[in-house]
C-alpha cells in the first residue's frame, strides 16, 4: 500500500529515518564507551524497542509502569523505570513485572524506597534502584552529592532492595540557547553524575550504573568521564525542538503529520484537518520560522495556530495554488506528544507502507 | 466504590455538577428561545449527549466523522457535523452515516459541497448543509454577509444537498479580557448570523437555522433576535478558562485529574504523577493564580509547570506538609482536551463512583 492512500491525519514513521537515527545514538554511545538505553516514550512501540536494542542498546527506560507493561509483553527484557513508584497498586504491578523481566526503579525518597522494599520482601525478591538526583532540571530528584549520599546510607540499609547506581535528567538541555550552552549543560549534567557516583564508591556503595544523557546533550554527556549510560528518547524520531537545537537535521527527523487542506476561506490562509489533538499544544513556536510545524517541501507555508481539530496554514506569495483535497506532510514540534495522541501509525519506507502499527504504549499514565 | 480507591492519574467527573451546568445551559436557550445543540468534542460519550438531548438539547454538534460515528452508534439521532468534509473516504463514511441518522454539515466551499453533492447523488439521497462563515475568529469560514449568500446561491443548484441554514463559531470570545467584551463578543457573532441569514432569506433561500454561540458567549447570542440555535460544548464540565470568563463558577467545574504526589525533591516542591500526558499543554498559566491547575481546596497550591508525566508543584507556606503518596484533585486549564487523553473516566456523586465510562471519542480525528 502506498501512503498516498492514507486518510487523514496520519501519523507516518520513515523507516530510513530511524535507522540512521538509531545508527547515529549507538555510535556516540560506542565511541564514548557507555551504554545506551534509549527512553521509549518516544515511540512507545515494542518492535522498535527491539531495533534498537539489536542495534546494541542494553535495554530501556520508560517512564510509566503501563510503558513497561508493554514493553514486556512485547518481549524486552530489561526495563528501568525512571519514575518513583508509589502506592499499593503500582508496588503489586512493579512485583508482577519483577517476577519476568530485569526492572530497575527510580528513587528518590526513603519512603517510596521503603514501601518497595516490604513489597519486594514479602514476595521474597530484591528490585535493583538508581537513586535519582536532580542536576538542574528542578523537577524529581535530591540534590547532587551529599544529599544523594545520604540517602544511599539509608537505602542499603533495607532488605528486598539493590543500589545499582545513580541516575539524572538535565532536561535544562532543552531551553539552551546555543550549542555552547547545550555543551556547556550536557557536560555540567556528566560530571555531577560522576561527582556523585564517586562519593557513593568512597563510602563503599557500588555505583555500577552512572545514568544520565538527553536527547540533545547526550553527545556531550556520554564523553564525560565516569558516565556509564546515556538515556536519550526523542533522537530516533526528531522534531522541530531538537533540530533547533543543533541535535538533529530536518531531513533525519522521522515522524510527520499527513494531513489534508479542507478549507481556503482566504487568499492567504488554507485550514487543515489537524490541530492540537494530532500535534498537542506542545513546545514554543519553532525558531526555525515555521510556527507549530515544518510544511515538508513548503518553506512558504507556516503552520501559525492551531484549535483542537484545526490548523492554520499562512501562505506565502508562492503557495496561493493551494487547493481543498491537497495533503501536505508536517513535522512537529514534539515527536514524542504526538505519537501518544493516535492508535496507530503507518511505518513507511519512501512511498510505501512496511507496516501499520498499533500505538500500544498510548495513554499508558498510569 | 469510592473514589478513594482508584490508582492515579485518574480523570473524575462530578455528575451533581454536570447536571447543574446541563440544565444551566438548558435554561438560557430555553429563555432565549433558541434551540440547544451541544458540542460533544468535550465529553466524547454518547451517555452524556442523551443526558443533554432528554434535558432538551435538539441533538448534538461533532467536529470529526469519527466523532459522529460514535455517537450514532450511541443512539445519538441528529448530528451536526461542524467540520469539512474532504475526501473519498470521508465521503463514503458520511453517506453510511446519513442513511441511519440525521446528518447535517457544514460548508464554506464550493469544492466541498460538490463532492457532497456527487456522493449524495449517487447515493440517492439529500444531506442537509449549513453554510460557514468567519465572524472575526479567522479559522475556517467564508467573510460574513455577500460572500455567504454567493456561495449560498452556488449550492442552491447542486442536487443532493439541502440548505439548512448558516453556522458561524465566534471563538474569539475565548481571547475576551472581561466581561463586558466577552458580551459585545458573544453579540457580534449572534447579529453577524442575523444579518448573513437575512440576505439569504431576502434572495429566497431559506436560512432556517441561524446557528452559533460558544460556551462562554452562548449566554449573550443566544439573544440576538435571528439566531435559532447555539451550539456550546465546554459549559457542561467547565474549566480554567471558563472561569476566567466568567462564564462558569470554579465550584461547578465538573472534570478534575485525581493525582499522587509521588516526590518531595524540596521543601517548597511536590511532584505529582500526571504531566503534559493528561492535563496537555492547551491554554495559558491560569490567571486565578493558580498556574496550569486548581488544586481543589489547596488554594495556597500551583501547578507551576509540567513535562510529560511530571506536575510541579509550588507549595506555599502553609502546605509543606504534603507527603509522598497524598492525593489531590486538580481542575484543568482545558477540558475537552483532558477527555482526549484517557480511555476512561470515573463517574462520580459525591464520593461514590456511580460509573466507569470508556472515551469512546477518543483521539477521533479522522
Amino acid at each position: 500500500m502506498n501512503k498516498s492512500e492514507l486518510d487523514t491525519p496520519y501519523v507516518l514513521i520513515d523507516l530510513d529515518a530511524v535507522d540512521r537515527n538509531i545508527a547515529r545514538m549507538q555510535d556516540i554511545a560506542d565511541r564514548a564507551g557507555v551504554s545506551l538505553r534509549p527512553h521509549v516514550k518516544t515511540h512507545k512501540l515494542p518492535v522498535l524497542a527491539h531495533k534498537q536494542i539489536e542495534a546494541g542498546a542494553v535495554g530501556v527506560t520508560v517512564a510509566k509502569l503501563g510503558e513497561a507493561e508493554v514493553m514486556a509483553a512485547g518481549g524486552v527484557r530489561d526495563i528501568l523505570i525512571a519514575y518513583p513508584i508509589v502506592g499499593k497498586q503500582k508496588l503489586d504491578r512493579l512485583i508482577r513485572l519483577a517476577k519476568h523481566v530485569n526492572v530497575t526503579v527510580a528513587v528518590d525518597s526513603f519512603a517510596a524506597a521503603e514501601a518497595i522494599s516490604v513489597a519486594a520482601m514479602e514476595a521474597n525478591m530484591t528490585i535493583g534502584v538508581l537513586v535519582e538526583f536532580d542536576c538542574g532540571f528542578r523537577r524529581v530528584g535530591l540534590e547532587a552529592g551529599v544529599p544523594v549520599l545520604e540517602l544511599a546510607m539509608q537505602l542499603v540499609q533495607l532488605p528486598g532492595i539493590e543500589i545499582k547506581g545513580i541516575m539524572t535528567f538535565g532536561g535544562q538541555a532543552y531551553q539552551a540557547a546555543d550549542e555552547a550552552e547545550l555543551r556547556r549543560i550536557g557536560r555540567e549534567e556528566g560530571q555531577a553524575a560522576a561527582d556523585t557516583a564517586e562519593l557513593l564508591n568512597d563510602e563503599g556503595i557500588a555505583a555500577d550504573i552512572v545514568s544520565a544523557g538527553s536527547s540533545p546533550g547526550s553527545q556531550y554527556t556520554a564523553f564525560v568521564q565516569g558516565v556509564t549510560e546515556i538515556r536519550p528518547g526523542t533522537y530516533i524520531f526528531g522534531d522541530l525542538m531538537q533540530v533547533a537545537l543543533g541535535a538533529q537535521l530536518l531531513e533525519d527527523c522521522a515522524l510527520t503529520v499527513k494531513v489534508t487542506v479542507v478549507s481556503r476561506p482566504a487568499p492567504g490562509r488554507a485550514v487543515i484537518d489537524a490541530g492540537t489533538k494530532v500535534f498537542t499544544s506542545d513546545g514554543a513556536a519553532s525558531p526555525i520560522g515555521t510556527g507549530k510545524g515544518y510544511v515538508v517541501g513548503h518553506p512558504g507555508i507556516k503552520l501559525a495556530w492551531m484549535s483542537e481539530e484545526h490548523g492554520m496554514l499562512e501562505l506565502g506569495e508562492n503557495e496561493r495554488s493551494l487547493a481543498i483535497g491537497d495533503t501536505l506532510e508536517i513535522i512537529p514540534v514534539h515527536c514524542c506528544a504526538v505519537m501518544n495522541m493516535v492508535d496507530e501509525v503507518a511505518a513507511v519506507r519512501g512511498e510505501e507502507i512496511e507496516a501499520f502499527w498499533e500505538v500500544q504504549g498510548r495513554g499508558k499514565s498510569r
